[in-house]
Protein backbone atom coordinates (compact mmCIF):
# COMPACT_ATOMS: atom_id res chain seq x y z
CA UNK A 1 0.00 0.00 0.00
CA UNK A 2 1.03 3.70 -1.07
CA UNK A 3 0.24 6.87 1.63
CA UNK A 4 -2.42 7.76 -1.65
CA UNK A 5 -4.06 4.13 -1.66
CA UNK A 6 -4.32 4.51 2.30
CA UNK A 7 -6.06 7.82 1.90
CA UNK A 8 -8.41 7.14 -1.12
CA UNK A 9 -9.19 3.69 1.18
CA UNK A 10 -9.96 6.52 3.91
CA UNK A 11 -11.97 8.46 2.18
CA UNK A 12 -13.97 6.05 0.60
CA UNK A 13 -15.11 4.46 3.79
CA UNK A 14 -16.53 7.90 4.95
CA UNK A 15 -17.81 8.47 1.25
CA UNK A 16 -19.73 5.37 1.08
CA UNK A 17 -20.84 5.73 4.99
CA UNK A 18 -22.42 9.18 3.84
CA UNK A 19 -24.05 7.79 1.22
CA UNK A 20 -25.63 4.35 2.58
CA UNK A 21 -23.78 2.58 0.11
CA UNK A 22 -23.30 -0.72 2.48
CA UNK A 23 -22.42 -2.95 -0.15
CA UNK A 24 -19.55 -0.60 -0.96
CA UNK A 25 -18.34 0.20 2.41
CA UNK A 26 -18.18 -3.81 3.72
CA UNK A 27 -16.13 -4.04 0.38
CA UNK A 28 -13.49 -2.15 2.21
CA UNK A 29 -13.41 -4.26 5.04
CA UNK A 30 -11.58 -7.23 6.00
CA UNK A 31 -13.40 -10.26 6.86
CA UNK A 32 -12.39 -10.01 10.55
CA UNK A 33 -12.76 -6.28 11.07
CA UNK A 34 -11.56 -5.18 14.43
CA UNK A 35 -13.71 -2.09 15.69
CA UNK A 36 -12.76 -0.16 18.90
CA UNK A 37 -13.66 2.69 20.72
CA UNK A 38 -11.42 3.21 23.44
CA UNK A 39 -13.35 5.59 25.28
CA UNK A 40 -16.70 3.44 25.74
CA UNK A 41 -14.27 0.01 25.42
CA UNK A 42 -17.01 -0.60 22.84
CA UNK A 43 -15.77 -3.41 19.74
CA UNK A 44 -17.24 -4.57 17.14
CA UNK A 45 -16.12 -7.67 15.52
CA UNK A 46 -16.15 -8.79 11.67
CA UNK A 47 -17.25 -7.37 8.51
CA UNK A 48 -20.89 -7.94 9.11
CA UNK A 49 -21.58 -7.16 12.33
CA UNK A 50 -19.32 -4.04 11.14
CA UNK A 51 -21.59 -3.17 8.29
CA UNK A 52 -24.77 -3.82 10.74
CA UNK A 53 -23.07 -1.73 13.52
CA UNK A 54 -23.38 1.14 11.10
CA UNK A 55 -25.91 0.49 9.03
CA UNK A 56 -28.19 0.62 12.36
CA UNK A 57 -26.70 3.01 13.73
CA UNK A 58 -29.50 5.39 15.44
CA UNK A 59 -30.27 9.03 13.81
CA UNK A 60 -30.39 10.89 10.89
CA UNK A 61 -26.55 11.28 11.14
CA UNK A 62 -23.98 12.98 8.22
CA UNK A 63 -20.75 13.11 8.00
CA UNK A 64 -17.65 14.67 6.76
CA UNK A 65 -14.44 14.45 6.08
CA UNK A 66 -11.95 17.16 7.56
CA UNK A 67 -8.91 15.90 6.63
CA UNK A 68 -6.87 12.71 5.97
CA UNK A 69 -3.56 11.92 7.02
CA UNK A 70 -2.27 8.77 5.58
CA UNK A 71 0.97 6.84 5.40
CA UNK A 72 1.95 3.34 4.23
CA UNK A 73 -0.54 0.94 5.17
CA UNK A 74 -2.39 3.69 7.98
CA UNK A 75 -4.71 6.61 7.75
CA UNK A 76 -5.76 9.15 10.30
CA UNK A 77 -9.15 10.67 9.22
CA UNK A 78 -10.87 13.53 11.52
CA UNK A 79 -14.60 13.63 10.30
CA UNK A 80 -17.67 15.96 11.25
CA UNK A 81 -20.79 14.44 12.54
CA UNK A 82 -23.83 16.07 12.27
CA UNK A 83 -26.76 15.16 13.80
CA UNK A 84 -30.01 16.46 14.94
CA UNK A 85 -28.40 17.65 17.99
CA UNK A 86 -25.40 19.14 17.15
CA UNK A 87 -22.34 18.44 15.38
CA UNK A 88 -19.62 15.81 16.40
CA UNK A 89 -15.85 15.62 15.87
CA UNK A 90 -14.38 11.94 15.02
CA UNK A 91 -10.83 11.03 14.93
CA UNK A 92 -10.32 7.24 13.51
CA UNK A 93 -7.37 5.58 12.91
CA UNK A 94 -7.73 2.96 10.22
CA UNK A 95 -5.27 -0.09 9.70
CA UNK A 96 -5.06 -1.54 6.23
CA UNK A 97 -3.88 -5.40 5.27
CA UNK A 98 -1.76 -6.39 2.72
CA UNK A 99 -4.87 -6.20 0.30
CA UNK A 100 -5.57 -2.89 0.86
CA UNK A 101 -8.95 -4.18 2.96
CA UNK A 102 -9.45 -2.35 6.69
CA UNK A 103 -8.67 -4.40 9.18
CA UNK A 104 -8.68 -2.19 12.49
CA UNK A 105 -10.90 0.91 13.25
CA UNK A 106 -9.87 2.88 16.32
CA UNK A 107 -12.68 5.35 17.12
CA UNK A 108 -12.41 8.44 19.04
CA UNK A 109 -15.05 11.43 19.84
CA UNK A 110 -13.41 14.24 21.25
CA UNK A 111 -16.26 16.41 23.65
CA UNK A 112 -16.20 19.90 24.77
CA UNK A 113 -14.68 20.29 27.89
CA UNK A 114 -13.88 23.18 30.45
CA UNK A 115 -9.69 23.33 30.68
CA UNK A 116 -8.08 23.71 34.33
CA UNK A 117 -7.90 27.39 35.59
CA UNK A 118 -4.22 26.77 36.19
CA UNK A 119 -2.99 26.74 32.82
CA UNK A 120 -5.03 29.99 32.03
CA UNK A 121 -2.51 32.08 32.13
CA UNK A 122 -0.39 30.30 28.94
CA UNK A 123 -3.27 30.14 26.64
CA UNK A 124 -6.15 32.72 24.83
CA UNK A 125 -9.57 31.75 24.62
CA UNK A 126 -11.35 31.87 20.89
CA UNK B 1 8.96 16.95 3.61
CA UNK B 2 8.65 13.22 2.69
CA UNK B 3 6.42 10.57 5.26
CA UNK B 4 9.65 9.80 7.00
CA UNK B 5 10.77 13.12 7.62
CA UNK B 6 7.01 14.20 8.99
CA UNK B 7 7.23 11.05 11.03
CA UNK B 8 11.13 12.26 12.46
CA UNK B 9 9.78 15.59 13.63
CA UNK B 10 6.56 14.49 15.43
CA UNK B 11 8.90 12.01 17.21
CA UNK B 12 11.07 14.66 17.99
CA UNK B 13 8.82 17.05 19.25
CA UNK B 14 7.21 14.61 21.94
CA UNK B 15 10.47 13.09 23.36
CA UNK B 16 12.09 16.44 23.49
CA UNK B 17 9.00 17.36 25.26
CA UNK B 18 9.26 14.48 27.47
CA UNK B 19 13.02 15.15 27.92
CA UNK B 20 12.39 19.09 29.07
CA UNK B 21 14.80 20.00 26.19
CA UNK B 22 12.82 22.98 25.78
CA UNK B 23 16.08 24.43 23.34
CA UNK B 24 15.67 21.42 20.96
CA UNK B 25 11.57 21.44 21.40
CA UNK B 26 11.51 24.89 20.63
CA UNK B 27 14.13 24.48 17.16
CA UNK B 28 11.05 22.07 15.91
CA UNK B 29 8.27 24.56 15.76
CA UNK B 30 8.08 27.74 13.22
CA UNK B 31 8.00 31.18 14.67
CA UNK B 32 4.55 32.11 14.29
CA UNK B 33 3.26 28.55 15.11
CA UNK B 34 -0.01 27.91 16.10
CA UNK B 35 -1.86 25.73 19.02
CA UNK B 36 -5.39 25.01 19.21
CA UNK B 37 -6.97 22.54 21.29
CA UNK B 38 -10.66 23.05 19.97
CA UNK B 39 -12.50 21.00 23.09
CA UNK B 40 -11.63 23.86 25.33
CA UNK B 41 -10.99 26.44 22.84
CA UNK B 42 -7.69 27.33 24.23
CA UNK B 43 -4.79 29.04 22.00
CA UNK B 44 -1.41 29.33 21.85
CA UNK B 45 0.44 31.64 19.30
CA UNK B 46 4.15 31.76 18.38
CA UNK B 47 7.08 29.26 19.88
CA UNK B 48 7.81 31.45 22.70
CA UNK B 49 4.29 31.61 24.04
CA UNK B 50 4.50 27.60 22.99
CA UNK B 51 6.98 26.85 24.88
CA UNK B 52 6.22 28.38 27.72
CA UNK B 53 2.86 26.77 27.65
CA UNK B 54 4.56 23.04 27.55
CA UNK B 55 7.75 23.85 30.00
CA UNK B 56 4.82 25.79 32.52
CA UNK B 57 2.37 23.50 32.22
CA UNK B 58 1.13 22.08 35.72
CA UNK B 59 2.01 18.51 37.24
CA UNK B 60 4.63 15.67 37.02
CA UNK B 61 3.58 14.92 33.66
CA UNK B 62 5.19 12.00 31.66
CA UNK B 63 4.46 10.81 27.82
CA UNK B 64 5.00 7.99 25.53
CA UNK B 65 3.91 7.57 21.91
CA UNK B 66 1.80 4.80 21.22
CA UNK B 67 1.75 5.95 17.23
CA UNK B 68 2.62 8.32 14.83
CA UNK B 69 1.01 8.83 11.23
CA UNK B 70 3.03 11.00 8.99
CA UNK B 71 2.24 11.40 5.15
CA UNK B 72 3.92 14.97 3.11
CA UNK B 73 4.27 17.63 5.41
CA UNK B 74 1.80 16.43 8.11
CA UNK B 75 1.44 13.93 11.19
CA UNK B 76 -0.64 12.69 13.24
CA UNK B 77 0.47 11.52 17.03
CA UNK B 78 -1.11 8.84 19.61
CA UNK B 79 0.25 9.55 22.67
CA UNK B 80 -0.13 8.19 26.38
CA UNK B 81 0.38 11.41 28.91
CA UNK B 82 0.86 10.59 32.17
CA UNK B 83 0.24 12.41 35.90
CA UNK B 84 -0.25 11.74 39.28
CA UNK B 85 -4.27 11.23 38.81
CA UNK B 86 -4.24 8.70 35.78
CA UNK B 87 -3.40 8.17 32.01
CA UNK B 88 -4.60 9.90 29.23
CA UNK B 89 -5.00 10.04 25.33
CA UNK B 90 -3.73 12.28 22.99
CA UNK B 91 -3.81 13.31 19.62
CA UNK B 92 -2.40 15.79 17.77
CA UNK B 93 -2.29 17.01 14.48
CA UNK B 94 1.09 18.20 13.63
CA UNK B 95 1.14 20.66 10.27
CA UNK B 96 4.87 21.12 9.47
CA UNK B 97 6.19 24.15 6.92
CA UNK B 98 7.93 23.91 3.62
CA UNK B 99 11.37 24.07 5.98
CA UNK B 100 10.12 21.02 7.87
CA UNK B 101 8.89 23.36 11.28
CA UNK B 102 6.49 22.68 13.32
CA UNK B 103 3.84 25.31 11.88
CA UNK B 104 0.36 24.18 13.52
CA UNK B 105 -0.68 21.63 16.04
CA UNK B 106 -4.57 21.04 17.02
CA UNK B 107 -4.96 18.87 19.71
CA UNK B 108 -7.44 16.43 21.27
CA UNK B 109 -7.51 14.65 24.28
CA UNK B 110 -11.01 12.59 24.20
CA UNK B 111 -12.20 11.31 27.65
CA UNK B 112 -14.00 8.21 28.42
CA UNK B 113 -18.06 8.25 28.55
CA UNK B 114 -20.87 5.80 28.73
CA UNK B 115 -21.91 5.24 25.58
CA UNK B 116 -25.28 5.61 24.77
CA UNK B 117 -28.07 2.40 25.41
CA UNK B 118 -29.46 2.79 22.26
CA UNK B 119 -26.87 1.08 20.26
CA UNK B 120 -25.60 -1.68 23.12
CA UNK B 121 -27.44 -4.28 20.97
CA UNK B 122 -24.97 -3.26 18.26
CA UNK B 123 -21.49 -3.87 20.52
CA UNK B 124 -20.00 -5.70 22.94
CA UNK B 125 -17.77 -4.55 25.89
CA UNK B 126 -14.05 -4.80 26.39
Amino acid sequence: MTAIDAASVARAYWETAEARAWKAFGELLADDVLYECPQTRERVRGREAYVRFNREFPGDWHVSIERIVAGDDRAVTWTSFRTGSGTETGIAFLDLDATGKISRITDFWPEPYEPPTNRAHLVERY
